[in-house]
């Protein structure tokens, strides 16, 4: 049996290398392989040119065990995937009776006439295993070579028939080659930098090898993936939850909100379920970032009746209550007006915690006292009160970034302030 | 000069190649390279390993004069693109002082204390042309081998800091080693889909060589890039404006909202503005997502004084007036609901114009009569009323996309009722 000890993802299309589309199928399967405990070193990605697609194949077929092509398979005569994989294994072609029967009975069912041209879909290597596909026209495949223990699968580009096929027949297909069980768990961390994290686990990270902990940070927020492979899920799980245990002891355990928590808004919504608890939120600078966020999650309705944007002082004093005094005194940004908007709006809609956020996005409107990035984000819950001020950025950071982050932090005060 | 007649990208991580994130920089500086009319015939990924970067980098510039680094440049120990590169080209590396004041500044303007491992972002190949990074911490550079005629440019991983720095200075830094000069205006399409667009433009878009016109659709929209090349900036201007000229002469003119209008609501807060008119939003499926496109627009406190989410239909009913017998004949996912929103919150908040959002975002809620996607979008202004049903997908379109495509509906029908 070929064993698989690596993998590279080969994507073919001129549509990639001019920026037309985004390549989601790579970052899609990679999750699949890691998943399957098939290690990645290179990806790449190639136009539809025979010469260079069969040079970049054999360097892929040289460095990787499994060679997975996406892309190239479709109708045209620049579509060239199929046929040039099969020249570099030594295969030739014969039309591939089944698929073309799948093929004619598709177009007939939508009442189109197959092309001529179409028909080059259904032609296979010889020796080659075909994935049927219910999701479009061309079929995926894969070519075994126990000689050189090698191996190339090929499906097509377009993500709504990549990702089913992949799923359903090449997954199943490639955990025939392994013994061995690979299980991960994300611990989702607000609050704390990456490179503070990093320093903190770094011995831990670097001394694992099984369980492994990488990290990745992503618009304020840092992950730890934590991947255990073994001869059972359960043992792998156990291997993980044990690694979690260690990092929860450390003093990042204070900013983990959550394992497998998906979003700070889903963390919020789903302890607010349990608790049957209804949100409400007054939004200055953050322009209703926070509700879509909460609406994001699907079931939602059952935490939120409404929100408010209150833009305008004008808006702040009639609907939320803050009072004139305090936006003459200390002005819309500021402790107080926070505070004050937060108890209003928990009131207006007749939520159990109020939130708000009120600052300055950019990229005008800063000044010395207050710059691009002063943000107070505040919470009323209970009797509990707490305002956050938080400086984002250097005055330099994107209006979008701004907003996202004080929405992030205004998400993470209300979940804390639940669970206190 | 070194001559640039190809390049390639060469992304750097870990995370690409486990799939934790998109590769959405390739794309984004393919677009540019592609508009700078420097080719790519190759891109690759390869992990956070110094003897496998230096392998793909070896061999990207074998074939290529240009390699866009991106990635690897962060403060820990396996970022290590600056170094490999150094190594590769025979350079030593620098403490590159402006950089590092720079990072200091940054650190201490946010009230937090550099670690020893950020001053690595501060060291430079010898050399090196450096670009300063104001969205994050790491500056990106180029480095230019004139004997060979190679260049090697490195940008930081994150999108938000990547983007701009090549928009900012590395498109700048590229025109300088061509004698032409490179032009695109970009068309902005909304409510014509993809296929359509290009089967009216099909004969201009094959026929058009110089401007050449490039479709490419996104989130419910279709942009279309019309690039020229010539001897001077407004020649190309012209070629360019001549051939937009031509596609608003055809069907797809209906459908366009602007040139370079940036987004949906960058052209609708711009007319507003013109007019010097207000606008409120009472959003129910959309939960405060069109407030916050809206006030994406800096400027938007101009045109938006406030907004709100009517999430339960106790809301609906008291804060925008929408008639219990409204909810009870038709439902809150209706014509009637979405219209009575959209007056009420005109009302509401004194503005000129009440939009207004009411559907079944999915995935779950759905019903024979009122399928996932379908959605209301109401307008109100100066006595005409209109409301838009929207069907999104066939009920396998994820929530996201749902609300993002009901939001640019709503964003959509406000600015052609106000240019009515």
């Amino acid at each position: 049996m070929i064993k698989i000890r690596s993998a590279e993802i080969l994507s073919v299309g001129t549509e990639l290398l001019l920026g037309d589309i985004v390549n989601t199928d790579s970052a899609f399967i990679s999750r699949r392989l890691a998943a399957l405990g098939i290690n990645q070193y290179y990806q790449g990605v190639v136009g539809d040119n025979p010469e260079r697609l069969e040079s970049a194949l054999s360097l892929s077929l040289s460095r990787s065990d499994l060679v997975i092509l996406t892309g190239g398979l479709g109708p045209t005569y620049d579509d060239l995937t199929k046929e040039t994989a099969a020249r570099l294994m030594g295969r030739s072609m014969y039309l591939h009776e089944e698929s073309l029967q799948r093929m004619m009975a598709r177009f007939e069912k939508r009442g189109l006439t197959m092309t001529e041209n179409n028909k080059k879909q259904a032609y296979m290597p010889e020796g080659a295993i075909v994935f049927k596909n219910d999701y479009g026209t061309a079929p995926g495949l894969a070519m075994e070579d126990e000689e050189k223990g090698k191996i190339i699968i090929m499906l097509p580009g377009p993500p709504r028939e990549c990702e089913p096929l992949f799923s359903e027949q090449v997954e199943p297909y490639l955990r025939g080659f392994s013994d061995r069980v690979f299980f991960s768990k994300t611990v989702n961390i607000f609050g704390m930098g990456e490179s503070r994290v990093e320093s903190i686990l770094r011995e831990e990270m670097l001394g694992a090898s099984n369980p492994t902990v990488a990290p990745y940070a992503k618009d304020g927020e840092v992950q730890l993936r934590v991947t255990a492979s073994g001869k059972s899920e359960a043992e792998c799980v156990e291997m993980c939850d044990r690694e979690i245990e260690k990092i929860k002891a450390t003093e990042v355990g204070g900013f983990i909100y959550g394992v497998d928590a998906g979003s700070l808004e889903d963390a919020l919504v789903a302890e607010l379920i349990r608790q049957n608890k209804k949100i409400a939120c007054a939004e200055s600078c953050t322009g209703g970032y926070v509700a879509k966020r909460i609406t994001n999650v699907s079931g939602s309705s059952a935490v939120l009746d409404g929100s408010i944007v209150t833009y305008a002082n004008r808006v702040k004093e009639k609907f939320v209550g803050v009072s004139h005094e305090t936006l003459e005194a200390h002005g819309a940004v500021s402790r107080e007006t926070a505070i004050e908007m937060a108890r209003g709006v928990k009131e207006l809609f007749g939520a159990d915690i109020g939130i708000s956020t009120t600052g300055v996005a950019g990229p005008t409107g800063g000044t010395p006292e207050k710059p691009v990035g002063r943000v107070y984000v505040g919470v009323v819950c209970d009797g509990y009160e707490e305002v956050r001020e938080l400086n984002i950025g250097n005055g330099l950071q994107t209006r979008e970034y701004v907003r996202y982050v004080s929405a992030s932090n205004a998400l993470d005060l209300a979940r804390r302030a639940i669970t206190k």
